[in-house]
């Protein structure tokens, strides 16, 4: 299991994961794809950076993240997504991992992760705790009615 | 003093007064002409709306706000910016008052605001508390090493 940037012809193997874990909507899965585009024209006037982790050339997950602009520590972490069929292989610790390195080399200690208060993201927010991120707060009512933004920080410099 | 959408022609006064506050950094001033830019191109696409606030064709300030991107409830609101030589005369307070009502007429219900923990930026902290803003959070460091993110939110519908 490899880590490394992804490649354009990836792009059709990240949307399958993406719609493989049932969690992203419609519109969710076509902003992936937009950036992901963003990011192959121009990774840094994009803003954004994808990371495939990849085993004998099959796609088994993807991380998005990017440095937040008008700060100089911070990060922002979009997704990790491990495909279905991959799902208890420790691909999203590999890939949690491959973006923290990523946020050190580019100078930045803090990576701030936006997920949902939602039933279906409950492993996604367990992951993040276990990992050694921390809920820093969570925004009632955020994404909708009943669904709250949780704010998760993962502070690289303690 | 009347607040209405910004026009093209209002981007050097619209610079004018982001310069003279005296805390926006050259980053910043050029990002306010970046999406004002975007605005004016396509104000849906970009996800940035202006709003000035004039008397006798003369700009006193000016608010960018935005729905939040996969959010149906919450708007951010990135900046509001009083001249310095129209400071004291409630401009900050009537742009807001026209941000709420242009967030309520989107269908939205939460402005989510953005700010520094900067000493100089103390006036624009207790403006939001006086104006019914409540800070959510605050993230150590995350502008820089000294500069925490300071998150207020407004709720339109309690």
């Amino acid at each position: 299991m490899i880590v490394s940037s992804s490649l354009p012809e990836e792009l059709p193997a990240i949307l399958d994961a993406s719609r493989s874990v049932g969690v992203f909507t419609a519109e969710e899965i076509a902003t992936v794809q937009e950036l992901f585009e963003g990011y192959q024209r121009d990774p840094v006037a994009s803003g954004y950076n994808f990371l495939s982790c990849t085993e004998g050339g099959q796609l088994l997950g993807f991380a998005c993240w990017g440095p937040t602009a008008l700060s100089k520590g911070a990060a922002d972490l979009y997704w990790i997504c491990t495909a279905r069929s991959a799902q208890g292989r420790g691909v999203a610790a590999a890939l949690l991992r491959a973006v923290e390195d990523a946020v050190r080399a580019a100078g930045r200690w803090l990576i701030v992760i936006w997920t949902s208060s939602r039933p279906d993201y409950e492993p996604a927010r367990r992951f993040y705790q276990r990992a050694g991120c921390e809920l820093q707060t969570q925004i009632t009512d955020f994404y909708d009615r009943g669904e709250d933004l949780c704010v998760f920080v993962r502070r690289l410099d303690r």
